[in-house]
């Protein structure tokens, strides 16, 4: 990717044709299994594949490297972190504690950007250790769904992978009108100092977790959304808490229309869209229908993530997307789309597009790809989302919609924050947690939360879901005192006493 | 407790003793089931035993409350919070944050207390809900099996539970010569404002928790031990490596012998013992033999814990306590004494004496005295206990020194957090976590854990273990990106590979 200074690895590009005097093109390479994309899901179908064959070959356009460690995961990470201990200093004083915070806007994106470094070099050092003629650099697209072109290559695979990734969406105009102004999660990370305004489209995971960690490293921001909801959460009463809290925090135009977007007028620069004083100008509708303007330093444009399929050109090999842009027919237990030799993984198929289970779909599709005869349905992974914002949000297992959805019959044990002891001594002043039980069963079925560190609090419960531990064995785990964890065993008491309720 | 401001609630005295020509002691109560201590251990014995009969009677002596409210888990860890956000104002460098710290002594310490007087209230609320006839204020001592002494009273019981808790071991003579310099956990809370000086003696969970936490402060600390260990970890490897650790940030005084404590000489006051200007000058012989001096403010007496089982004359009761000070015929499983009507929980029995373990056993004693007939076993719990220093410690299931004691062949996982993503995202620099597996049984046997955050990765293996997970299954769980979790996994994977390679 542009703008992007990873080193680049020394890879066999792809060969010049044959000559041939008949028209119809050669093929120039036959192997059993051709994974395109090398990022998490590519790499690890790769691994998975290489388990069964040897005669695998893994193509790929632009960088060799991750979406989670040169984009994504790690360095929104790093930059929260940052962000959360800038909060930390300046909300100290309830503890006593008495400090003063100034923000050094370029050793922040400094230590973003050399630790974020340094996860991209350990995947190149990985990538490198794949033999080079397991390896091929370049776009490639379907010819039948058995060959793929790529560059003057034309490879016949028994088996392909489709692990091309995502990329988020831009509305159409905006990067013609706002050039450099526009940052997406592939540039937003590259910026040598903290900006000092920053509009932010989308509230969902991305967004929200960027607009916070700015904002709280000192950048005015704003941030947009259509909806008037924030993160992930699909429980009402929750999602209701989150914008409550965010309210208290951020500057949200929730609900908001975004009309137009431009550059401020500069007449006496030339090269306006590249300029370091342009600025961005945002013209919307708020929720009560009334038309602003605000003026920011940058947009970053967070509005949802799309597949990488466009340039594959699936129809060749006769897949459809549905609706959700996933490929008809696919089977998320086995990775193959319909009966086709054809299977995908990672954020390229929109099913779960998140890196853990990127790593499992790769790997499921790897495997089965590579395989002689039949695929293996895996056991299927419970369902576990974090969104890193503060307090975090999770979901775990059936979320409260598609409870709702399916009409079934469900109790919920729901657990304040504000409440709960360990919480309390943390000076944290909100935060619920939601525990959804199947009274037939008495088991559970799902949770959405929202609080303190609840990443830990969501792994052990999609751990206790996966094995279909019963909410009554739950319950008689040892909690120790005073952790957050007791949090979650009154709300398991809670459930089990609404359930009993009604039974 | 002297020096504790909780409101006392007005409860029922113990009623003068009937007269009676006869020279025999009148039974003034007859009850089915007496509860002596009204801790965390009795008052959980209490619900369980009031769901039975309501033939009752909770005996305290002092303060209706609890040692983890009033003197023990809550204001050690709101002080521990404190600190901890003070050494992250301190160390924020590293993510480009620039930052002052002053810690107001005053302010500090007023936080913790109140609230820590809010949880105790939270206790006395819900004493203050137990029925008048159903408590006394008073020490009990035994007359025989099923008859105590409440001052004037003479209660006879069909069952007793033992719940009366542990206090601070002080070595003898130091109360008197050192007076108000010398603190315990009982006193410690009460100090007005952050002291300049302090000597920790004794680097177990409570000695290391507060040393951590007043060094963080502010406050010069030396830390003093008889042997060269800090905290509960039994892994030597761990051991040593959290040693290195904390010598990094503490003055660690290990393998210390003290040979003396006095006020330093102030002639010209009276009143030696009480003055604000008084030092405690302590004489130790470190680990060379050298002996040295050193002065401080106060000294803090961390050595262990005792039950407070001295003024029940046991004996009378025909009970003797083992070497370990649990009562000899004790059953974990089931609360009971041999085959006495008599059941012990908490503290007062040196079995696991930790707060989510007094609340088991109070549940199990208060139930299984309550009963008619027979008593009940409980299933086991998982072994879990935390230590709250920074990094934090851990034990899970059985510990290293259990395993090479039972001389069982066990296989070890290992982890590096200096290694791990989310723990470099954090600026974690050490930390170790070790998972010990049964190559026969495929499942994790215990864990001992030093590091970031681990309180979560003890609980989540605590409830695996306590389910009979086995260690392939835990592999399959769903590890979300990047989180700590990820590093059990790592662990994991090891573990099954060090059993593969031995199979």
């Amino acid at each position: 990717m542009s703008g992007n200074p990873m080193p680049q690895h020394n890879l066999p590009r792809s060969k010049p044709q044959q000559k041939n005097k008949s028209t119809k093109p050669v093929i120039t390479r036959h192997v059993h299994t051709v994974i395109i994309g090398a990022g998490t899901a590519g790499q690890t179908a790769y691994h998975a594949a290489v388990k069964v064959t040897d005669n695998v070959l893994l193509i790929n356009g632009g960088e060799w490297n991750t979406t989670c460690a040169r984009v994504g995961c790690m360095p929104s990470k790093l930059l929260i972190t940052a962000a959360n201990r800038a909060y930390d200093i300046n909300t100290s004083e309830v503890f006593g504690l008495k400090s003063t915070l100034k923000v050094d806007a370029k050793a922040v994106m400094k230590r973003v950007q050399l630790e974020r470094d340094f996860f991209a070099n350990s995947v190149l050092k990985t990538v490198s250790l794949f033999p080079d003629q397991h390896k091929l650099s370049g776009y490639a697209r379907f010819i039948n769904k058995n060959t793929v072109q790529v560059g003057e290559e034309r490879i016949q695979a028994q088996r392909i992978v489709i692990a091309t990734g995502g990329s988020p969406l831009i509305p159409e105009g905006w990067a013609g009108k706002l050039g450099k102004r526009l940052l997406t999660n592939e540039s937003i990370f590259e910026i040598k100092k903290l900006p000092k305004s920053l509009a932010v489209i989308g509230s969902g995971a991305q967004g929200l977790e960027l607009a916070q960690a700015f904002h709280r490293l000192g950048v005015r921001v704003k941030l947009f959304n259509r909806s008037e909801k924030v993160g992930s959460l699909t429980d009402p009463a929750l999602q209701q808490h989150a914008v409550d809290v965010f309210s208290q925090e951020l500057d949200l135009a929730l609900g908001t229309i975004i009309m137009n977007v431009a550059l401020t007028d500069s007449p006496k620069l030339q090269n306006r869209t590249n300029s370091k004083k342009a600025q961005v100008q945002i013209t919307f509708k708020n929720k009560s229908g009334v038309e602003q303007q605000d003026t920011f330093d940058y947009v970053l444009c967070a509005i949802t993530r799309q597949p990488n399929l466009g340039a594959l050109d699936l129809p060749t090999a006769g897949i459809d997307l549905d609706q959700r842009g996933i490929p008809v027919g696919y089977n998320p237990l086995t990775g193959q789309i319909g009966r086709k030799p054809i299977f995908i993984a990672g954020d390229a198929d929109l099913y779960r597009p998140i890196m853990h289970e990127a790593v499992f779909q790769g790997r499921l599709s790897g495997f089965n790809a590579a395989r002689e005869t039949g695929v293996e349905k895996s056991l299927p992974m419970s369902p576990l989302g974090v969104i890193f914002s503060e307090p975090q949000m999770a979901i775990v297992g059936l979320n409260y919609r598609q409870l709702t959805d399916s009409q079934q019959l469900f109790h919920i044990g729901e657990l304040d924050f504000a409440h709960q002891g360990r919480a309390r001594v943390m000076a944290v002043k909100h935060g619920k947690l939601r525990l959804y039980g199947d009274a037939k069963t008495g088991r559970l079925l799902g949770a959405e939360m929202f609080g303190p560190h609840v990443e830990h609090l969501a792994h052990a419960v999609a751990w206790m879901i996966q094995h279909d531990i019963s909410i009554e064995q739950m319950i008689r785990n040892p909690y120790y005192h005073p952790t957050l964890e007791e949090g979650l065993r009154t709300a398991l008491l809670r459930l089990k006493h609404a359930m009993q309720q009604t039974a």
